[in-house]
């Protein structure tokens, strides 16, 4: 592995990471249109958006499709290779144990999420995944971009929801 | 979560969960006879296997496509539901970070595995995640059933991959 690689973000503008978010952003908003939990999330490499994708877990009926997995899906179709070493991910949450595994299988570059996870987040919260040096690859993180607004979305929508499930009960009173 | 339901299996005779190890020992087949490592799982339904799979990562240039996620898609098709709380898995290998996390994101009933996994077994051997109480679902886990066939198919593959690497050498010098 080349320790190197992974700060190749140190020097990057902040501009230019919240920019990137706010394409995540843009994806978890399309979740919450279609009454998902809000979660986004884009694959940059060499500058470019090479894949997009949103959490279709409902929809799909497959608990498989996070935000995080359908655009490691895209990406790696794209580029005709599993290996994402030259890419990097921002993703609106922190990601779960499966995601983060995902993301470590795919040898992907960078991770870099907005809300922390305290339930399941594997990127710092919960466990450290990406930082334990015995697995083949060790992808650097960065969390909290643009952490107001990638967390606010998930608050309206869990609150949404409570208030959906109040009201069911209140009818069938 | 219903702590009941993950001793389903304490019951069942070694018998039984030997002839689903020995259903995802014959999908790991599959997988190396097109040059993959070799792991293969099942999914159990009230006693019935309702999905197979095995590894096409390769093939399918996505490292998403460890056998137990191809089973897992496979099941949530077959039953309609993201929601796998009464299915069990058989797979020759102990899960990676990734398959542990999509089995307890889907609410997997039991996992069984044969060969431990010393470099990324995240079902006891590097990391326990099942166990991990904090997570929304916890499933039983059982490891090292016909461990020896599983190990042992895993070995050859990867003996003779490095035979192969040798031989290649070999012959450009």
């Amino acid at each position: 592995m080349d320790i190197n690689q992974h700060n190749r973000f140190n020097n990057t503008p902040l501009k230019d990471k919240e920019k990137y978010m706010r394409l995540a952003l843009k994806e978890a908003r399309k979740a919450e249109l279609i009454n998902e939990v809000p979660v986004g999330a884009v694959i940059v490499k060499d500058g470019k958006v090479i894949a997009r994708g949103y959490n279709v877990k409902e929809k799909k009926k497959d608990s498989i499709y996070h935000a995080e997995i359908v655009a490691l899906q895209k990406a790696c179709k794209k580029i005709g290779d599993w290996r994402l070493n030259d890419c990097d991910i921002f993703v609106t949450m922190e990601p779960c144990p499966m995601c983060t595994g995902a993301l470590i299988n795919a040898r992907i570059g960078n991770i870099f999420f907005g809300a922390y996870d305290e339930r399941a987040g594997c990127c710092g919260t919960m466990y450290d995944l990406p930082a334990d040096s015995r697995f083949n690859h060790r992808p650097n993180v960065e969390g909290g971009i643009l952490e107001d607004e990638c967390a606010g979305i998930l608050i309206e929508y869990f609150r949404r929801k409570r208030q959906e499930i109040k009201d069911k009960k209140q009818k069938s009173q």
